[in-house]
């Protein structure tokens, strides 16, 4: 078996460990040097719960371990999930010491990290992310919540893992199509700042789309780190966060006008970051070069490259204007200088804006 | 009109002002100062809103302020309570950059501190505590929350305020049994490690019920104080925070064999630490003047100085072990070995405090 790799995220006043291989959701000592006390919940859904909950919870038998199984899908993440899980902690009697495992991906990661939050004003929390997605963005940073029904992620809280166990294995089980998803966060790394882990990207996307687990191990790793990076620095230069954003407003512009869930949110932003390379060759920030890779490495991946056929540029202009990372009407973009050289722009020309998506989209 | 005093409260890696004065609800100056961003949503009940409501919303009246009623009372103290606010919040597209201003008592303080923590992961909080009770209590430490139908404060979270300004004005308008029960928590803090402060209340219970704003002022800075240096010793010194029980533990065992709400929390703590205080003589941590002086304070107070008639030893005791403080089977009370020693106490003999408490309830 491979070996474990362990990454450690350093932020906010606490260091946590994100172990990165293959079985590690068999392996108890990783988890019982993490946890605390005695009593262990175990959240997940009806998705994951059938091929992974019976392994965790064998795992944690030395624990006083209960599991819920949560409804899956994003139509529930909602506060009643919380509450349901906040009713499970309360009938067994789960105190200030208990320790809730998120098994699962993005949206059981958030649902149960804000539980965790705001169960007794803070419990620890361990990530079990079952995603490439989840493993490469939700293992860092600390954002957990859950939706209104009039906005996404409205609610919550930041609440940092005492660890993330990332186990390669069980992206077996993941629909082609969500691995795909979770390039898009992976590739975004290297276009933002590492131009060698774009071209190293480039070289094994076909042993990563093959579920090769030491190259997904190995992006996993630097995605990670990638963001942790970013992530940190923010601290100094206020708004570097945002760079994370790259390809995100045209990508959530997209998802809108599509009905969230008929483009997985990875395709989206995967087209959005093309868009994004597009802008900013037509804006003379970077060359053709740079946006043929940027599509290409996209294409290699499955991943669109275009905007949904059956919307306008109009719409899309509408809906980014309403990101909620516009702040008094002053749109930022991230866009690119080259691979691996993204940058806040907000003094960009918004007639050129206009050029570029009437071009992309018509 | 008497002059502001100004506290500041020094706790994790913030430190915020306490301001504490007469007719302080109508300085927009001391509001401005801490508002970011246009948005302000005031919370308060329906037993303050007829009080104080427009009073506060005219002073505000240069931002875009909002205002929510909340059925007042602790049986409101509910999830249900947090998401009306969150609906507001998002009807009225609050960004991140809103504050949210909670003006009422500790309950309308709890609901609104762990909205403002967990709307959009974390918005600023002002408190406008308008109970004596709320003014020298909730203002320090931080914590937000609600309850749970299976258990009490099991949902929050920690959420420092911006500011809390603290307006004697308020304290007219406060029913007397709900001045004294104040009060009781006030005493405490010189109970705990102030003799001084002690002394100082001896001589000023009688202004303090009269209303006396400079008295009322006095005591409410020394409160904050003393508690503001209490939870920050706790930092280095695990545990010390503990000593702000005083009385708590015999006074939740009173609370909830009447059911909550017959005696007022404050009436309750009050009959607590003469208890401390009577089983501290018992075991013969302090001697019999102490225990004379506890009670008379909370007799000149208006407060209970003996349990409920109808209360027997046995109940006190198995309600006691039942407390959430209660590690392990390991019962720790706040004991005193003089006014203004309290102590940490994990090794007395049960069976003298089983003899306490059946001459203190039969």
């Amino acid at each position: 078996m491979a070996a474990t790799t362990t990454l450690h995220v350093d932020l906010d006043e606490r260091s946590y460990p994100i172990y990165i291989g293959q079985g590690l959701i068999s392996k108890s000592d990783l988890f019982k040097q993490h946890i605390n006390g005695n009593k262990v919940l175990i959240v997940t859904d009806d998705n994951v719960a059938p091929l992974y909950l019976n392994n965790l919870a064998t795992t944690l038998a030395g624990f006083e371990c209960q599991s819920i199984t949560l409804p899956a899908g994003e139509a529930h993440k909602n506060l009643d999930a919380v509450s349901t899980i906040y009713d499970e902690l309360i009938r067994n009697r789960f105190d200030r010491n208990c320790t809730v495992v998120a098994l699962g991906g993005g949206v059981i990661g958030d649902i149960t990290g804000f539980a965790a939050a705001s169960y007794q004003r803070g419990v620890s929390f361990i990530q079990v992310p079952t995603t490439l997605l989840s493993q490469v963005d939700s293992s860092v940073g600390g954002k957990t919540g859950v939706n209104h029904p009039l906005g996404k992620n409205m609610i919550g809280a930041f609440h940092q893992p005492v660890c993330v166990v990332a186990d390669m294995n069980t992206l077996d089980s993941l629909p082609p199509r969500e691995l795909k998803a979770g390039l898009a966060e992976v590739i975004k790394y290297g276009l933002i700042d590492d131009r060698e882990f774009f071209n190293w990207l480039e070289q094994n996307i076909t042993d990563l789309l093959a579920l090769d687990k030491t190259a997904l191990s190995t992006a996993v790793k630097k995605s990670c780190q990638r963001k942790a990076e970013i992530v940190a620095a923010d601290e100094l230069e206020a708004g570097q966060r945002a760079l994370l954003n790259l390809g995100h407003t045209f990508g959530h512009a997209i998802e809108t006008a599509l009905g969230y869930g008929n483009w997985l949110h990875g395709e989206a932003i995967a087209a959005g970051m093309c868009l994004a390379a597009r802008f900013s060759a037509d804006h003379g920030y970077c060359d053709e070069k740079a946006v043929s890779e940027t599509q290409a490495i996209f294409a290699k991946a499955g991943l669109p490259t275009e905007p949904p056929a059956d919307m306008t540029a109009e719409r899309c202009l509408e809906l980014m204007s309403h990101d909620k990372k516009v702040r008094d009407n002053n749109l930022t973009l991230v866009l690119m200088r080259g691979i691996g050289e993204a940058f806040l722009c907000n003094d960009f020309d918004h007639k050129k804006l206009i050029k570029t998506l009437n071009t992309a989209f018509n």
